[in-house]
């Protein structure tokens, strides 16, 4: 009996990181049918995207097919989120590019090798994270600075796109830099490739704006359209690919494709671990494991939504994480939960994490025999399936809320898309970061004060400046909107000195609390200040309104000796009776 | 008449930037004695004090001087504090001294060009800060930050006299390695130093403690006892130089005296320009500005409140940036409000700037005729009179109500302690202001939030961990004690959603806004999409008490939309009245 107990904690904990030990035993035999066709259709769309994102990060197409193999196998045992389908991202993979192109040259195994190092330091950072129960640390990525950040990089993967689009060279590392080189040499564009890209790209809009309708109208169910438009990428890939080997397009105009991919598993590949290397992809890492997790985990919330479904955070991490190492020694790079497949899986059925799994096998069994039917697919198609992607990155939704409604908001929404832009990815995301922090310290260091009247005719005390009120020139009243803190702890003090110094005949202060939050050692000690600087000055200071918990902390400092108990209220109107009544007992009562 | 206005209006900004314009002609002569007599119990004090922490700063005493004349005069003209002292004061001294040190060698030309440019710098950007009203950027140096900082900074300058106290060799640049240096080389202590020094700093203490009580026992009036015990600096000062002259102990003892200082007010002095320099002083200029002002002003409010006199913190910083100014083209060296010898001021009769216009006359008929006094002066006694000052610096009041009060502070307190006296005064200041903004903001992202039901018997809604309540299984009532916004809106999301997951029965979420001061974009967006996830997992949610300023902004956005104007409610009860009257018309009344 008594080695029961630790057992069932042991299992308890396991099945906490590995939540599939939960559900799985308890999987019912009818739901295997809705994961298994939600794993084929996902896995559909997943092998074009998979092999175009590996392009966009720089690395060869295999690359983007080992990503889309072990780490959806480990996020589905490991994941909280059912329909999440953990693979290369666009968002992710420029990141990737964007770290490692500085450091070795592309296509070379160095920079395969550096892509498995980065996957594995997010990985390890995602684990860590997950354990220290850090998730919270996302939070200091505003909406604003996101915003600003995907839009912006949206823009960059665009024209990193541009170079296999247009067929042409493009230089510079920023965004800046690679729009002006493709203005200067906008007459090296190489027409074929183009005009082959472009077909690509209004086929991929065909497929996801107009096919469903299409079909439907061709008399076919709406599921099975919807169904059928999902596949529009591989049709459009097939039709490129088949376009390109009959006619020859390779040697006959010079259109640049695939070429011959390794057929087989990769087996196990290994990072590099020199210590100046994983210094300096540090700060990279950092903000893959971030960004990473943000968008997985939001992706991941919005779906289990309808279902009142549980996403735990930290867990997240830890899954995402172990997808990540699983991705770094099995030939892939960072990856993460993406926002189109993640959809498509939920409404084509999937019950569980099996429906990953079985993505994953499908991705493997094309790894192993079916990559020869790669040889001639163009990669100006590649490209198109990468713009398709990130058109729906961009928004402008968050910015037109936040014009309307914080200039704040605006400001470090547009400082993280300058900066993105202009000096690169980290550097954008650290100082959308700073901007909102120090706009959010900046906002918080000028609170809100307002002198209160009694409202006439009544016993309800209201900001003058907003209601006709009366009051007592002996008395000053103030309330506080905002927690009292280093920031803001001198400007209240000398708000109120000022106050108090234009009225002789003041000789009641009462500060009203409604609205503190907190108080810190700073406000505490400014208080205590203000408090003896008022004495001195033939003024007593009386408290009122002031929280439970705040009051509980106070009780045991030298400010509540300074009021005095006798002077803490309830409410404002009981303070000023009290005031009144001690005053001038004689009034009271006309 | 037409050019009346302009004139007066052009008189009237000249008079703010330089208030004695105001106050002069309405001088009356009977406050003249008051301001001569403080004027000269003042020189008395600084003048030994100035020269001993132009010591500690590594320049010649006679950069003590005349940083005691020029500043005076213009602080006492543009200042908004009547006793406000403005000369040599210890921590910027130390400032000083730990800026230039690893620039040039002590004593050497250059040394004091960078002590001249420093002063220059910090001036300009007190001038600068001042006009752009930047003078509350200071609030972000928290009190706790300030008291580590000062007590460390105290420990730094007592080990940096130990040089001239003891008459021995210390090396190393922050403090531990100081300490280290001094317990090494213990024995190279110079013993008739060693005794000059402790009989010097008994001296000084027995004049700070003791001799006004001695005085008022030998018959001598309280005020003159006080006036008398004021000069115990010169006292001693003059003793021992006295000593050392009449015993010759500089070439029989080998006691190091201050030596020729030569005569005669430096006239005009020039700082250093070099773009390279200056951007090498840039941060040493900035934090020296930003803490020489605090002191400064923490000073002036001091001694402001008991006359209800108002401080106008950003007049002080032009007038303190002047001050420098002054200092730099006079051979001095950065300078602000000293706090005892402005107490002194104060209590000595001070009745306007003309006080410290007074100060700054005696001290330069010093510099013009009476600096052959101190060639015997002993640097043991000068770093006495340091040391002195110094003890006055420590002070654990802050730490002790930290400890009681908040252990974030404590923790800020002590990693500015730590880091000032192992990595030095920048760093370790840029340490704890990160170190105090982290701890703000992680505090307010983990929110204080309340699930609320109904006192029972009653129609009020309190906490439900604190009060015995009852509450409907319907309904979820929840209360956010914290401004919303970037950091904690994922928690807030979280929270709700968990509690949301767990109540199979809920259809109403009633969202209670009365402590809550403002919410950011990021949050509105938050608020939006739990609205719209609880929407589809048919959850009502309504909103109870926010504010008015709150309300205001929010009814433009599309969660108001979202919500829907009649769950939007002044109070839970209404809110909960109105739920239950919807829900179940008939159950109403029973």
């Amino acid at each position: 009996m008594s080695s029961q107990s630790p057992t069932s904690t042991r299992r308890q904990l396991i099945s906490r990181y590995i939540p599939a030990l939960e559900w799985l035993p308890r999987y019912r035999r009818d739901q295997v049918s809705g994961d298994l066709i939600a794993g084929i259709i996902v896995a559909v769309m997943l092998i074009p995207q998979s092999m175009a994102y590996a392009m966009l990060a720089g690395l060869p197409p295999q690359a983007g097919l080992y990503a889309s193999i072990v780490p959806l196998v480990i996020y589905g045992l490991m994941g909280t989120s059912r329909p999440l389908s953990v693979a290369p991202v666009a968002i992710v993979s420029l990141m990737t590019a964007t770290t490692i192109a500085p450091l070795a040259e592309q296509g070379s195994a160095d920079y395969i090798t550096l892509a498995l190092t980065l996957a594995v330091m997010s990985g390890v950072i995602q684990v860590v994270m997950g354990f220290m129960r850090a998730g919270v640390l996302v939070a200091f990525l505003s909406h604003p600075v996101l915003s600003g950040f995907i839009n912006a990089a949206a823009l960059v993967i665009m024209a990193s796109q541009a170079r296999h689009f247009l067929g042409m060279d493009i230089e510079g590392d920023t965004f800046v830099q690679q729009a002006i080189s493709l203005v200067r040499n906008v007459e090296t564009v190489h027409l074929p490739t183009m005009l082959l890209g472009l077909l690509s790209l209004l086929l991929l809009l065909y497929f996801r704006r107009y096919a469903t309708k299409h079909f439907s109208l061709l008399g076919v169910s709406t599921s099975i359209a919807m169904q059928l438009s999902r596949a529009g990428t591989l049709v459009t890939v097939a039709l490129a690919t088949v376009s390109v080997w009959f006619f020859s397009l390779d040697r006959e105009a010079g259109i640049v494709v695939t070429g011959d991919i390794p057929s087989g598993f990769p087996g196990l590949t290994l990072p590099g671990f020199s210590p100046d290397l994983l210094i300096q992809l540090l700060p990279a890492a950092f903000v893959i494991s971030l960004v990473g997790f943000m968008e997985s985990v939001s992706v991941a919330k919005t779906l289990a939504s309808k279902k009142r479904e549980k996403i735990e955070p930290n867990q997240e991490l830890v899954a995402l994480g172990a997808a990540n190492l699983g991705s770094a020694f099995t030939g892939g790079y960072p990856v993460t939960g993406g926002l189109s497949r993640s959809v498509v899986n939920d409404s084509a059925g999937a019950q569980s994490g099996l429906a990953s799994i079985f993505t994953g096998g499908f991705v493997l069994i094309t790894v192993l025999f079916l990559t020869p039917l790669f040889t001639y697919l163009p990669r100006a198609t590649l490209a198109a399936v990468v713009l398709v992607a990130v058109i729906g990155l961009l928004e402008t939704a968050t910015m037109r809320r936040a014009m309307a409604y914080s200039r704040a908001d605006v400001i470090a929404l547009a400082v993280t898309f300058v900066t993105v832009l202009a000096a690169g990815i980290e550097i954008g995301i650290a100082a959308g970061v700073a901007t909102s922090i120090a706009l959010f310290l900046w906002h918080t260091s000028q609170p809100h004060i307002a002198e209160l009247g009694r409202v006439k005719g009544t016993e309800t005390y209201r900001n003058v400046l907003r209601h006709d009120t009366d009051g007592d020139p002996r008395i000053l009243i103030v309330r506080i909107d905002e927690n009292l803190y280093f920031a803001n702890a001198n400007r209240l003090e000398q708000t109120i000195w000022d106050s108090v110094s234009s009225r002789p005949e003041l000789s009641h202060l009462i500060l009203v609390g409604s609205a503190v939050n907190s108080i810190d050692t700073s406000a505490l000690e400014t208080l205590e200040e203000l408090t003896t600087r008022l004495k001195l000055a033939g003024i007593t200071v009386h408290m009122a309104e002031f929280k439970g918990p705040i009051m509980d902390r106070l009780q045991r400092t030298h400010l509540m000796q300074l009021v005095g108990s006798t002077n803490v209220h309830m409410t404002v109107s009981e303070a000023v009776r009290g005031i009144e009544l001690a005053d001038d007992p004689g009034k009271h009562g006309s």
